[in-house]
């Protein structure tokens, strides 16, 4: 999950300094008093370190932003390389990607937050749009396929299905809060018993 | 679905002028520019006419953020006093109060956005969150006795349950406009098949 921020601050790394700190602090930050709204002094007095100490890690407020899109972005895209995403009926594989992307949502909650609110106010925001409709695209199709191969309802439009399973998918977001007693497995189990089987009991 | 704003705008009116469109513009602008970014003088400037005008119909910036999200919320509420969510199976008022829910988000478009975007930061967003939590609680209250007369999948919370049910409901405003060819009867019949029957085809 980490492999993002890991990725970019390569060789930067310094020991006794931790990447994965900055990043989570610059995002609650961002959560607290918008990202427009928070300056590296900001970041800086929260960490209790100077800007400079900032500075050895990442160039500028846009390259958290982006280091920080980019991990919510990088292991939801890493669920669609699973060996289940990848092999067996398209069902089955749309089945794994919707239950892996909770758990992933879960996992990153506070990028993948960050990432659902972006509105393209800047390179960094309409790149990370760029991603998220290329995800949002592969999963159109997985549901195509799924319809194609007879299994799904045959009364459901593709695009619209999957913008509905990914809006209770990403609705996680607003509610969700760690140590309330709810697993990633329960919630995901939750949403891909609602999504395929559906509410209802049929005996 | 206008009560609302005809009720707090009563003996107010006058001839020539709308309060519809007032609070159109108003949460147009809000959207744009953010509520606390808005003026009452920027409003003016989009509404052609003078502050004045606007004091005329209501007293504050406050009032016309408590009129738009009173308005979304009692057209939410107005639901669940239809017949249908009142008589018959808990099941059955619970699928009329998703499937008119999703009517009144697509009817109210911009009004029920601003409600679900409100954080809490004013005492008319402290009330409205407060009706939102009232309303999910009647919406869970409807789940839990659907699950105890038997009609649902035994396997699900009805708290989580009721979440990502209107998680799913919610997520429209995230990509519904108008006139893109998707009628609100289709998005609703599409949202109450995916959750109540579900994806899979079962022959």
């Amino acid at each position: 999950m980490a492999g993002a921020a890991t990725n970019n601050g390569a060789g930067r790394g310094r020991p006794g300094y931790d990447l994965d700190s900055l990043l989570r602090t610059a995002v609650k930050v961002f959560h607290e008093r918008g990202y427009d709204g928070t300056s590296m002094e900001d970041l800086a007095k929260r960490l209790g370190i100077t800007k400079s100490a900032i500075y050895y890690h990442v160039s500028s407020k846009q390259e958290l932003l982006r280091m920080s899109v980019d991990r919510a972005l990088d292991a939801l895209f890493a669920v669609l390389d699973e060996p289940e995403s990848l092999e067996g009926p398209a069902i089955d594989r749309l089945h794994h990607v919707v239950r892996r992307s909770v758990e992933v949502l879960v996992d990153e909650l506070p990028f993948v937050t960050l990432l659902l609110r972006v509105r393209g106010n800047s390179k960094v925001e309409r790149q990370a749009l760029a991603r998220r409709r290329e995800f949002d695209h592969l999963v159109g199709e997985l549901v195509a396929e799924a319809e194609r191969a007879g299994s799904l309802r045959l009364d459901l439009d593709p695009a619209l299905t999957s913008r509905l399973l990914f809006g209770m998918v990403n609705s996680v977001i607003e509610w969700y809060r760690p140590r309330q007693g709810l697993t990633k497995e329960e919630i995901a189990e939750a949403v891909t018993t609602i999504a395929f089987e559906g509410l209802k009991r049929h005996d």
